[in-house]
């Protein structure tokens, strides 16, 4: 099955690019009540299901442990711009556990928060794990760790026992059994299992409403949910689409990123999960589509249309601001 | 016509992400002697022409009065990386039409080349249109205006005779009329017109070859490919794709990136011109197509067939190091 066209890049009065992919939106009871593309094959979830991977801080009774509140929380689930902020966050978990930056086996890079990373030159800096965009789900990880008294080294290997819970709450969330087959290492080094869309829709559709899960997982759930509403700067950071969508409508929607087009959410309230991916593997597509696919599900004010707008049809402009184009969902994903 | 897969991108055991596109490669006489998916609509050649854009450079008598050499060529055919020496070649050009980089007007960016950005950063600067990858081809407009003593101010607009003349080279090149109706803004404020794929490719045969072109501007193509081919690391620079193909072929192959999944190219010795376009928008994919065709219609040694395999089939590694999988192109492209 080929996946249809998405999203529409223009320039001038031409389209420009075009990005293919497939969209899933699921109820908790697990039936699928949109799909567009091949909703079944396995894609690599990446970054989109850190909030899912972050359940295991919370049922271990680690975030007790280390006191964290909701800003610790969201950075957990965070794919973050490596701003001052996000690394203050990062560092602040790892000492609760009487670890710093060096424990974490994420692997160093520039933050992804531009300014941040110049300010970060204009001192003489250099890079550090703690930059990473997934330093807090790994502090989280470490944590998970020290507070089961476990060796943390070797944590992001498949084989080591925060892996595997990991795993066994992303099994339960979307209802497959991972496998070895269809698993990949992620940009940060931990596992990532192949999964379809549809089951990704179905465990964000778990997520966000609690349905289907055992109380203690529904009220981690639920925590995490909250954490993410109440500081959605540390989900993501300054201009980032999860951040600024979260901050418009808190916890009636839950958006996660992933690399490679991938992109996860929850709409709470409609007991919606969705799950779609750029097959190309491009984030502002991706973004347009989440955008146009909340804009379909979510009831929406007036004023809600219009600031959600901007992500639906983004507009392109040129190093001298000139505007030159835009993105626009396709038709099928409107309503 | 859907436009097929060109290239693959794998992680672990798993196809992550696909691009869609289309190729097309022609001859000097105008036949397409291959084509995968619409070659016939038109696209955005974007930067990939800029070394056609460059030709009124030498015609118009600019490149010989200000005494420019392969450096100042390869440059205005560039999308440099902004790195120190290629910000010293651009000034080297105004200078010599008595202008400085204030006269530039295609905006400013941070430099493409990452360590050249942050060591700018490191020494407290902010970046000018000097940096912006094209300020090479904007040096170049500017000198053809001061040569002619016309006013350069504005040059960028179709309507300044420096855009007219680009775009009358652009027309006599590719054989066919650009219409203001498929015309775009580009990134640095010129116009961009829509031109079909197969038009491209007949456009970089004759600018590979000089066949079909008056002796006037058959040289003055056959000086450009020469400065390309001798300063390579001015048309990108550190660790680019078109450097380092052009590095490895010298003058057997002329290849010109530009954004939004374009590239074209010319294989002069087989008389063949390349355009192609990645439907998403993506370089990378854009880079493994352009190798994979070069690796089909180039006769190759044993020992180029390995150096370029290493562009054909791009191994990719996460922040550890960790080679987590690759590109690879699709068989349609293979010989």
């Amino acid at each position: 099955m080929r996946n249809p066209v998405l999203v529409e890049v223009l320039r001038g009065e031409l389209v420009e690019s075009r990005h293919h992919g497939a969209v899933a939106v699921a109820d908790s009871g697990g039936a699928t009540v949109f799909a567009l593309g091949d909703v079944t094959q396995p894609v690599y979830p990446r970054s989109a299901v850190k909030a899912i991977q972050a359940l295991p801080l919370i049922e271990s009774g680690a975030a007790d442990k280390f006191g964290f509140g909701d800003e610790e929380l969201a950075l957990a689930c965070a794919s973050h711009g490596g701003e001052p902020a996000h690394v203050e966050v990062a560092s602040r978990m790892l000492a609760r556990a009487g670890l710093d930056g060096a424990a974490l086996e994420c692997g160093a890079h520039w933050p992804l928060h531009q300014p941040s990373g110049q300010a970060l030159a204009r001192a003489g800096g250099t890079p550090s794990a703690l930059h990473n965009n997934c330093s807090g789900k790994h502090a989280g990880f470490l944590c998970v760790a020290c507070a089961a008294g476990i060796d943390h080294r070797g944590y992001v290997a498949a084989s080591h026992t925060v892996q595997r819970e990991v795993r066994s709450a992303l099994e339960s969330l979307t209802g497959v059994g991972l496998s070895e087959d269809q698993c990949g290492i992620d940009g940060c080094s931990i596992p990532t299992f192949g999964v379809p869309l549809t089951a990704l829709a179905l465990g964000f559709a778990r997520f966000g409403t609690g349905h289907g899960l055992g109380e203690k997982r529904a009220k981690a759930a639920a925590r995490l949910r909250a954490a993410c509403a109440a500081q959605p700067y540390y989900v993501a950071g300054t201009g980032r689409f999860c951040t600024e969508i979260m901050t418009l409508f808190g916890a009636r929607v839950l958006v996660k990123t992933g690399a490679e087009g991938v992109f996860c959410g929850a709409l709470p309230e409609q007991g919606l999960g969705i799950a779609l991916k750029c097959e190309d593997g491009a984030t502002r597509a991706a973004e347009v589509a989440m955008a146009a696919t909340i804009a379909r599900f979510l009831p929406l004010s007036d004023d809600e249309r219009a600031k959600l707008d901007r992500f639906l049809r983004k507009e392109l402009r040129n190093w001298n601001g000139i505007a030159v184009g835009g993105l626009r969902p396709a038709v099928e994903l409107l309503a």
